[in-house]
Order: structure tokens, then sequence, then C-alpha cells
């Protein structure tokens, strides 16, 4: 295995052949090419990109150098969706167990934490006893019984992926747009998926701001699963600010459970829908959007979706009594208002600086080896938009102790900006893509 | 030390401050930051270049990583010449002893061969018993009494630019300019030079092929040294094809020892008095350069270069006998000749083929931990544009056996093509560079 050669044949704008790929990415997996061979490849890439082909290759590559499920033998759709990634984003809590109620199997593989962005691990497991580890003849076990797992990476799945990940986010190559396709679309291949929804953010506190690059992200993730047979489709939405309320562990799942009882705050519920819309056509389950929303309207109005999310957290360890006692999770020692320093109409409620005052309480990571504080964050009530008189409540913080709240403090008068007039904020979802294109979104009722 | 947060900032094409790079040499030279970040960050200023105040703080922040020659109690100039390598240059042998001999100080620091170059320490060790790796202590105590030491770059100078160059081989992040001039510099401010010439190969057995990089690095090295006060001249020179005849180690020693006797090739000699007139005049020893090539000439024909060159020899632990008697050299077992497979014209003598074919026959290196047979090697006696019959001698192989002398002929064959007609070589010496700018050399008499 030449390294060296590759780097320079990709740095000059060359390309790398599909043989080379999985013969690269196997020594890399099996620790034969070193971490600062790949780093170098990793920033040529970032400047050259990489062609369909080779985008292919990388994701096979990937793919293939550890385990994959084999769900074949479910009858039933399998999808998974995937967000880039935001603050107060919850929405796969809720999600995965509403649409394995309306007959799409959901095994979903998550993320934690890092930077100001949160994890759905860390939520889950701010729930008492719940394991994201699972073997996967326990996984598959799940599917067939439960219709949804939530997971994450183990060391089975795609372990050149894993290295390699952490590798760009030690040296500034996790910006870049066939890295972060290849990346995603080989853990969700390893899920056996037949249907991949993409959540794609845009805005200030999303990973790629700006409009046109979260298009062209979605645009290679599609083209992607379709060189798969795993069809994709992606929302494009608003992470100019958080979504939902609540931005913390513990509190998101309880914001969390309120949304499969129909009672989550209205942007959690429509882009909840939105999405589980996607996922029931792709899984097969209903033939138009329209019908998978009133299924799962009922899903959630039957109580059926709370209580396959309780039957979820019983079979991987965790506390069932959540659902029906939140008091059940981690409690904030500290828990105080937040009000408005003046009058006026919330300009901002910026994400960005949430998430990293979530990780000063405690609450976040700044490194991976960082231990969380579940209980820790904000409830933040105000929208942008809104106006409000000095005194009147924007928030709630939820912190260890008194130094904790000062600090919560300083974070939402830095992300709460009160002004004279505001901007509109982004719609909460701007585009539809798929094979066809990127097409804007049409309101919902 | 946050070395994510400039790889990115570089990445993005934005600058990194002066005490950032100390801070980040410092602790990269320390190893506390991890080769991975620092070839992403190579990687990044490949693509994204440096500025001028950049390239002047990371020179400084390599060049205080280590020790520096303090030779400033030496009345004398002391100037030395770097080429950008190349096949058959053997210049640096003749050139520091001639210009000692002519009243200017040579702390001459030079390289290994890799890949299709050759390196001078390599030649020089061919001499039996001669050391290049002397104690600081030694080298001003040899500069004080024979006004020329032949060293190789020692774990006190510049130790961070040692680490980053082995990395940059290993990452295909050689070939930036910048880099370059900053990996160059560093090592030969840490000499305590008052003046540089620089050799700047141009043509197919470049390290930079093309013009406008060569001119480009000239200027680049041009500006670092007039802001470090140290004045540098570069010279635009031929590797279209070998310099001189011999292609070896012990060979381009022998021929060195002719040269110094004014028996030299015309190119070789050419190139010598050319570079050397540069270093008189850059290092105060006369006024102009019509003045040094006559001194120089006297410096030869008197026995003086030649007798100096035995005393550095002596000096550094080697045979001085060599010098009256090159037959002390290692010599290859098998010697044989080459000649024309057809009528017809010189079209090309490529150094790379040759090169290789050096490596091939043992006497160079494709990793850095080979171990190199001195004696093998090419006497190329014909040049491009020589007008040939079939079966007249072109040069001789020296390779220590019947498969040598096998692999030699293939290179030798692949190396020099003959043809029905030839476009003309590259000029010798094409430009000369100076902080005033580049203009076209006039041809010597």
């Amino acid at each position: 295995m030449e390294a060296r050669a590759l780097i320079e044949r990709k740095r000059n704008g060359g390309r790398i052949a599909p043989a080379e790929w999985r013969a690269l990415m196997q020594a890399y997996a099996a620790g034969e090419v070193p971490d600062y061979q790949m780093a170098a490849l990793a920033m040529a890439i970032y400047f050259v990109g990489l062609d369909r082909e080779e985008l292919v290759a990388l994701t096979d590559a990937m793919l293939t150098s550890g385990a994959s499920l084999d769900l074949t033998h479910l009858r039933a759709g399998r999808v998974d969706k995937h967000s880039t990634g935001g603050v107060g984003d919850k929405v796969s809590l809720v999600l995965a167990p509403l649409v394995a109620v309306c007959g799409v199997v959901v095994p979903m593989m998550s993320g934690r934490g890092l930077g100001h962005t949160g994890g759905t691990l860390d939520k889950l497991e701010s729930i008492p006893g719940f394991r994201t580890a699972l073997p996967l003849p326990q996984v598959i076990q799940q599917l067939e019984a439960l219709g949804c797992a939530l997971i994450g990476q183990t060391a089975e799945i795609a372990p050149a992926d894993k290295r390699l990940y952490a590798l760009r986010d030690a040296t500034a190559t996790v910006e870049s747009i066939p890295l972060i396709a290849a990346s995603i679309m080989s853990k969700k291949l390893a899920e056996g998926l037949t249907g991949l929804v993409l959540d794609v953010k845009r805005g200030s506190g999303a990973f790629l701001p700006e409009l046109e690059r979260g298009l062209a992200l979605a645009e290679t993730m599609i083209a992607l699963g379709a060189d798969h047979g795993c069809p994709v489709v992606a929302l494009l939405t608003a992470m100019d600010r958080p979504l939902g309320r609540a931005c913390g562990n513990a509190i998101e799942v309880e914001e969390s459970i309120n949304a499969l009882r129909g009672e989550g705050p209205a942007d959690l519920m429509q882009l909840t829908f939105a999405l589980g819309a996607e996922m029931l056509v792709l899984g097969g389950a209903t033939a138009t959007r329209d019908e998978a929303r009133r299924r799962m309207e009922v899903a959630i109005s039957s109580g059926k979706a709370a209580e396959r999310f309780q039957r979820i957290i019983e079979a991987q360890g965790g506390d069932p009594r959540v659902v029906d006692d939140p008091s059940r999770l981690p409690q904030a020692a500290e828990c105080e208002w937040y009000v408005a320093p003046r009058d006026g109409v919330v300009a901002q409620v910026e994400p960005r600086a949430i998430g990293h005052g979530i990780t000063a309480l405690g609450g976040g990571r700044t490194k991976v080896s960082d231990v969380i504080d579940p209980s820790v964050g904000f409830v933040v009530t105000a929208r942008p938009g809104d106006i409000v008189r000095a005194g009147e409540p924007l928030g709630t913080i939820f912190a260890r102790d008194a130094a904790g709240v000062m600090s919560g403090r300083a974070t939402l008068a830095r992300a709460i900006v009160i002004a004279d007039d505001a901007d509109p904020p982004l719609p909460l979802i701007s585009h539809r893509v798929t094979e066809a294109g990127a097409t804007p979104w049409e309101h919902d009722s």
C-alpha cells in the first residue's frame, strides 16, 4: 500500500480507483497506514473533492471494513433518519418509536454530542439504566419485536469510518461534503436500510450554515444512496434557533415524551411529522405523505407511540417509568427563571451560544472523554419574533449550583438578543430534495 | 496549543500570527503536537500558501527550535550554496573548497539522496572514513582553520524542520514553495551565513520542473533572505540532463577531484564558476564576478583548491590519499560499456531514469533507512545533440554483478533516447535572480 502516491495523485487533482480505496481503507482500519498520511489525504480531499465513483468506492471501502446488519428477513421497509446536528434537536427520540408503530422498521444509529451540538446517545443515556451499546444479535431481535432500536456505532460497524471520523475532528477536515457523505452513508448502509431521510440543518447554529452547502450535501447523499440502492430524501431545516424549547439531555427526553403524547412544541411536532411522513412513504408503509401523517396522528392520540418508546426503553435496560413520571429523570439542583432585561422583540435565539452554554454547565463535551451531567440545560420559551416586556420570563436555567446559574444567565444574555425590530427567522423547512432535485417546501397546514 | 484551530484557519485562507507559529513549532519539536495535525496543516499550506510575514515567522520558529552556529568572530563572509537537487550534481564538492581557498568561509550543510536525486553527504561518505556528522565545536574550529566544513543537518540544528521534512516526504507535501523555502532557510540561517547562493534546477529531472515554479521559489527565497539580513542570489540551471558525466557516489567524487584540478566536464566547470563567482561577491572577497572567476582559476591551476579538499577530507576523518589516487575510492566489481543501439542524434539523456537506475543498482534510496553501495552508477559521455553511430560507446555502467549490468543496460536504454533529430537542450544557466528581479543569463565566454 503506497499511500504516499495516492495522496500525491489526489493532491494533484487525480482520482483514486475503487480497488485502491478498498486497499487503503483496509490498511487504515488495520493500522497499517498511519494517521498522518490519512490526515494529509483528508485535507487534499477537502480542497480537491471526490468524483461520484470515488465517493461510492470510499463509502463501500468503509462499509466493508466492518460488519453489517442483515435485516432482509424482515418484511417491512427499514428506514433511518440522520440529522446534521443542532441544538435542541430531539427529533430522533420522538420519530423512531412513532414510525415503528406505523409499520416501518427503524434501526437507528446515533452519535454523541461534541462542540455545540447535542447527541441522541447522550440524551437517551440520561434515562436511568438505558444502554445504547447493544450486541448486534440483540439489535436484530429488538427490531423484530419492537421495530426499533436506538444504538450507537459499535466497534463492529465501519471501523475505518470510526477511526477516520476521530482523525478528521482533530485535523479540521470535518467540513468536506464528500467525506461527510461517505461517513454517514457507510454507517447507514451497515444498518441494512431500504431508505434514509436526511435532515440537513442550515443557519447560524448548523454545521454547514449556508443553504448552498446544505443543498450540495443533500444532493451528494441522494446520489450516493441511489448508487447503493438506498433511496434518500432530504429536508433542509432551520437551525438559526434551537428546535423546540428544551436544550440539554434529560430535559430534552422529557420534551420528547410530551411530543409522543402530542403535546410537544409546534416546531418539534411539525418537523417530526414531516420527516416521519418521508420515512413511512420510503418504507412502503403508506402511499402518500398525507396518509402517513394521519397514521402518525392516530399513533400518538391512541397512546401507542408513547407506549412503544416505553417498551424500547425497557428492552434497552432503561427505567420505563420515566414515560409516565418524567421526574424519575435526573433533576438539576438549581432551576431559575431568566427574564427579559428590556422591552423589545426577540431578534435572535442563537443556538451556538446555547450549545456552548450547556457545555459550560457540564452538560456537553469539549473532548470525547468528557463525562457529562445529564440534568443541566435550558428551556427557552422565547422565540424569534416574540414581543417581550422587561421582567417577563424568557426561559429557565437548569444547573448544578449557584455558579452554574450565573453561567447560565450569562449564556442566555448572549444567546437571546432583544432589539427594537427583528428580521424574520428562517422557515422551519425550506426545501425538499429528492433524486428529481430540490423544490421549495410547501407550508404544512 | 490548539493546533486544530490553526489548521482550520489556514484551511479557510486565514493567517497564523508569528507568536502562534513559534508556539506551534516549539510544541511540534517537543512532540506535543501530533504528526497527523502537522500533516493536515502542511497540506492546507500546499493549497493556500503562506504570506510573507507568515513565511518569515515559520522560518524563525524552525530556526529557533534548535542551535545556531555563531561565526561572527570570523572576519570573512560566510556563504553557502544550496541546490534544489538533481542527477550528477556534484557542484558542492568542487565549489566548497574552491571558494574557501578564495577567502570566503563555507559552512556547507548538505542532505542525503532520496528518490531519483543524489545527495552530497552520500557522495562524501564514499571516501573511506569520511564523517559528515561533526560536533558543532569541531565545525567551528574547522571553519577557522580551513574555511570550510562539509556536514549534515545535526539533531541540534532546526529539529522542527527535521521532523517536518520527514513528515512532508511521507505525506506528499514536499512540493510547496513556502514550505521548501522555510525549510532551506531555517537550516541555512542556523549556519550563521552572510549570504546564500541558490541553484534552482529546472527541466524534467528537477524537483520543480517548470521555469515559473523555479522562479517563484527563487523569489520567495530572496525575499525571505532579505527579511533575515542574508542576501540570496539564485541561478536557474538545467536539469533536463545530468550535470557532468558521472552519476553515482564514488564516481562523482572522482569527477569532482578532476574538476578541482581544472579537468572536469565543461558544464560542471561552467556552473561551478558561475555559482562560485556569486559566492565570492556575496562574501565580500571580490568586487566583481569577473575578478572572482580569475581568482578561482588561479586557485585551481595553482593546485590549492585540490589541496584544500584534501585537507578537509583529512580533518573530517577521511583518507586524504583519494585526491591523488582515486582508485582508493570504492570500485565496482563490474564495469561495462553501453553502446548506441542505432545511428542518430541523442535527443534525451533523461535524469530521472538515470537517478532511479542508480537506486536499482543499489546506489540510492527508496526509503531513508536504506544502506547504499557507493561504488555503483553510470558515467554518461553522450550529451543531448551529439550525433552518434550504432555501436559507439555512450557511457559506462558500474555495477556489483552481472545482474546489475543488465539492469544498468536497461536503464541507459530508457534514459538515452536516440532519434533522427532533437530539440535543443535547455541552456545550462538561463536566469539570474536577485532582489532586483530575474534577468536572462548572459553567456559565459
